[in-house]
């Protein structure tokens, strides 16, 4: 009783959503259900890999906050090697997959060994992340623009070629991943460049995990806020015209 | 056996992802077979609404592409009606919700009733048609901003309040959302900011849908098409540094 769409020697692409295993896909459940072998990241761990059948090899394969991961090319050499075994294999990535989650590298390495694959995408932190605080990401008059950006290159720091005219815009809400560490930094930027330091921002840690954390707070405190705090979890920033509820 | 998470009299602002219902979340899933009072878009509606009981009375508030939808107040005041009667009210969105869905409207008038509600995100369109064409929303050297935008405000019309810095980056993975009518006029403004027409461009129609459609073009080309073409179904246009397969 084989599905057609997940035959032997085939690999799923799996976006596992922010963490809440609610919030994975029905098509996310069932390619883990048939799944023989499951490389998750870290993120993507916990009671997601409840979904997995029993018989289900499941290999860690890192990417967590703050420590060395296994390295890319070793991770596209393991798929490879269990879907050239005919094995039906599932690659778990945390959030959407193709939102910073180097899903190229990963097609890449398919594509040229000549594995048929699918992706499965699913539900970013950044929309998690707003549901959990009660906001919109966009407003009909206010954000018509909405940006996803990353707080770290591949060396770990702020990237060098921002685009401050589009990062500073007052009227879009932005979303920097894996922005805690650089953003005192891109805060002062941001403000060299003409947006508020009063501007609304919301700090998001562990989203749909038990000990979930929502900051509500302004671009400038958040700056304060992070020159101070110790990085152990993965962590949202966003900024803009935030639609707080208002105090009573 | 009510769940406290969805208690009577409680709305649940539920995304239904981008139309294959087998991108719906589990908890969008479970709020459905829960829910007395289910009311939909039309956009949002087809297999995804299988997934309500048998007793839910399920009630069509527009918004349909070309169509002409139930004002937005008249929604607002249906959802509020049916919660204050004390029923569970399931209100599905396309997509994810927070998204250029007139979420903010909905929120704004539960709060002012002090009607308890909730958020369930879900997958954006952007995510479905980029997986369904097997390209990352991302890029690690050549695409590390990724921005949503609309092609249409409150008029219809392109909106006038454009950042041309910001939407004619060629480093950045751009998704315009209900924009094939004014592609043409956005098309001549990008080239106008520098964007080669060159560009890799993708059209995306009905995502998810058994009748989906991915055109790979150009944002030049892509214009040309759209100059012409019916608008029937809501279809995405992403541009950018798309990570397209070699021909061979």
């Amino acid at each position: 009783m084989t599905d057609p769409a997940f035959p032997s020697g085939f690999v799923s692409l799996v976006s596992a959503g922010p963490g809440d295993p609610e919030l994975l896909t029905l098509k996310a459940t069932r390619r883990l259900a048939e799944a023989e072998v499951v490389l998750f990241d870290d993120l993507a761990s916990g009671p997601v890999l409840d979904h997995a059948g029993p018989e289900a090899e499941l290999i860690a394969v890192g990417k967590r906050a703050g420590r060395p991961s296994a390295r890319q090319e070793h991770v596209n050499a393991l798929i490879i090697l269990h879907a050239q075994a005919g094995r039906r294999v599932v690659r778990l990535k945390s959030g959407d997959a193709g939102i910073f989650g180097r899903l190229e590298e990963e097609i890449v390495a398919l594509t040229e060994a000549g594995i048929p694959f699918e992706i499965v995408p699913g539900v970013t932190a950044a929309a998690a992340a707003a549901a959990a605080a009660h906001i919109p990401l966009t407003r009909r008059l206010t954000a018509r623009r909405l940006q996803f950006v990353t707080g770290a290159d591949v060396t770990g720091r702020l990237p060098q070629d921002i685009n401050w005219a589009a990062i500073a815009d007052p009227g879009v809400t932005t979303v920097v991943f894996m922005g805690q560490r650089s953003f005192p930094e891109l805060a002062r930027g941001l403000q060299d460049h003409g947006l508020p330091g009063t501007t609304p921002a919301l700090f998001a840690e562990a989203v749909g995990h038990p000990q979930q954390r929502l900051v509500r707070t302004t671009v400038a405190d958040l700056a304060k806020m992070m020159e101070t705090a110790e990085v152990s979890q993965p962590g949202l920033i966003l900024y803009g015209p935030l639609a707080f509820p208002k105090e009573g």
